[in-house]
């Protein structure tokens, strides 16, 4: 493991190293280098049933708006997940609505009328409930990607399972709160959520919610149609005028669409070995730009790599 | 120190305990309540030479946009912050744009034409060019807040001086890419910029900029017309179109305006018991919607409390 000393180390070199010696030309690739020189053998097709498609309404110049979210795979949040998919086949969520925005912290989308019993939409047959017991899985260490980079604030490992950034102890590990996460709102404990109010991050990661609120996926194209909303400004970021919430065509499992119509994407394995070299490159910053390497890195600032294929 | 272990433990305990022993009466308070409770003798007053008024033309309802930025304190990168408030009374800044919105990175301001040599509006007199060096400033241990949770991934240290985040090593402090923090532009090494193309922090903390560029201040208002605007969709997130660019009217420093119009802001010390509760329940939540606290929380989600006063 690469520890802080030696990593400081290394940076007080770089400090003292004329800048006249970074050439473009031969310069140590970038993160984004990297990944692109990545054997196809290195990206993994996420299947279809874990894609949600969500389109929302078009924007004011009329501009379609999709998102797609890649759901958690076993076995995180299974329950979660699994209520998901039944809201989004019974096409439940079709015609609600983004109604939360709230800066540098989640944009949710939900039943606008979720908190008037007479009003409330009636959820589907089928749902479970999930203890929140399940927000940890039992811990499978060998299945682990360690991040080689230092220690961190919120628990004593951090690394990636399948693609996925978790933290985990000597008992448990959990998915954890990066930007672009998708989690599930809840009202207090014991409840947990269903699946019919959802969130994803769209700030600082909000760490503290790890253990304490179900991961059910993340973000991984059009994040951009929800972080760029106007921010709410009544309590917690709601919109205060429901004339202001936005509203939710359709949620699909992009495995329920036509073949012609199903979004394809790919994630970098983060068991492979350039994934490890662009994790060690987003700690140690060595392209052109960059005087000082960090020497570490959080690891919500190393996103695993996801790119759509094969539909232009 | 808290340790991770310790804290872990309290964790698990509080799993363990009945929900129904979270009763919102005597709960312990949120960060929030922490902060509305604190004596007004631990707010300190922002000197109106340190706030700089951005407006932004209005919004496409003809709605007015204000953001007001406060400038580091010594000895953090005070060049660059003198020569912020030399091209602000030098009205350069008047009719310049933000030009860039990188999701979940950043967003930039600056002359659209200051790639052109031949358009690039020419910079006032009275500008200073300042070293990388000035990236560092000299450890002072004595006059910074330890954070009292776990390590984390960019530096041996990290804590607060004089209501900033900072982090440290045995030699140098330096100021960190939190949400919001304003930062100055630059072309490769040894160019450090000079004050006239500016950014803020949009997205998770980019704490691998830390001792590469120089950090100037942080947005304390208004944030929100900056990190809601569309995102560019050309190389890094600049706007293809500069039809796209949002202009800025003006950015004066506050101590400029007329005594009426200058905005007022405090902040609350990060010396004083209240911030200390504050910070340990940020990285411990035990309001009623939290089951397990975190026993952690890196320093960027630890927000120093900032507030508007006097002026409605």
């Amino acid at each position: 493991m690469r520890t802080t000393a030696i990593a400081l180390g290394a940076a007080a070199l770089a400090l003292a190293l004329p800048a006249a010696a970074q050439n473009e030309a031969d310069a140590p690739p970038s993160p984004g280098e990297i990944v692109a020189a990545a054997p196809a053998s290195e990206w993994i097709a996420i299947a279809p049933e874990d894609l949600l498609v969500m389109t929302l309404a078009p924007d004011a110049e009329g501009d379609p708006r999709e998102v797609v979210i890649q759901l958690m795979p076993p076995p995180f949040s299974q329950g979660w997940v699994e209520n998901i998919r039944t809201l989004a086949r019974a096409q439940w969520y079709d015609g609600i609505a983004v109604t939360r925005v709230q800066d540098n912290y989640v944009v949710q989308w939900g039943d606008p009328n979720g908190e008037d019993e007479a009003k409330a939409k009636p959820l589907p047959n089928g749902l479970s409930s999930t203890s929140e017991t399940e927000y940890l899985s039992e811990r499978r260490r060998s299945e682990t990607t360690w991040l080689k980079t230092a220690t961190e604030s919120y628990a004593p490992h951090h690394g990636f399972f399948a693609g996925w950034p978790i933290a985990w102890n000597a008992d448990n590990a959990w998915p954890v709160h990066c930007y672009g996460m998708v989690g599930v709102g809840r009202s207090y404990s014991p409840d947990t959520g269903s699946g019919a109010e959802l969130y994803t991050v769209i700030g600082h990661a909000p760490r503290h919610l790890d253990r304490n609120i179900a991961l059910v996926g993340r973000v991984v194209e059009g994040i951009e149609h929800l972080s760029s909303l106007p921010r709410g400004t009544g309590p917690l970021g709601f919109y205060e005028d429901p004339a202001q919430n936005v509203p939710i065509v359709s949620i699909r499992v992009a495995s329920d669409l036509p073949e012609s119509e199903r979004p394809r994407f790919e994630y970098l394995s983060t068991e492979g070995e350039t994934f490890a070299r662009y994790a060690d490159a987003r700690a140690n910053r060595r392209d052109p730009f960059f005087i000082v390497p960090a020497g570490g890195a959080d690891i919500c600032n190393i996103p695993v790599p996801v790119r759509r294929v094969g539909d232009e």
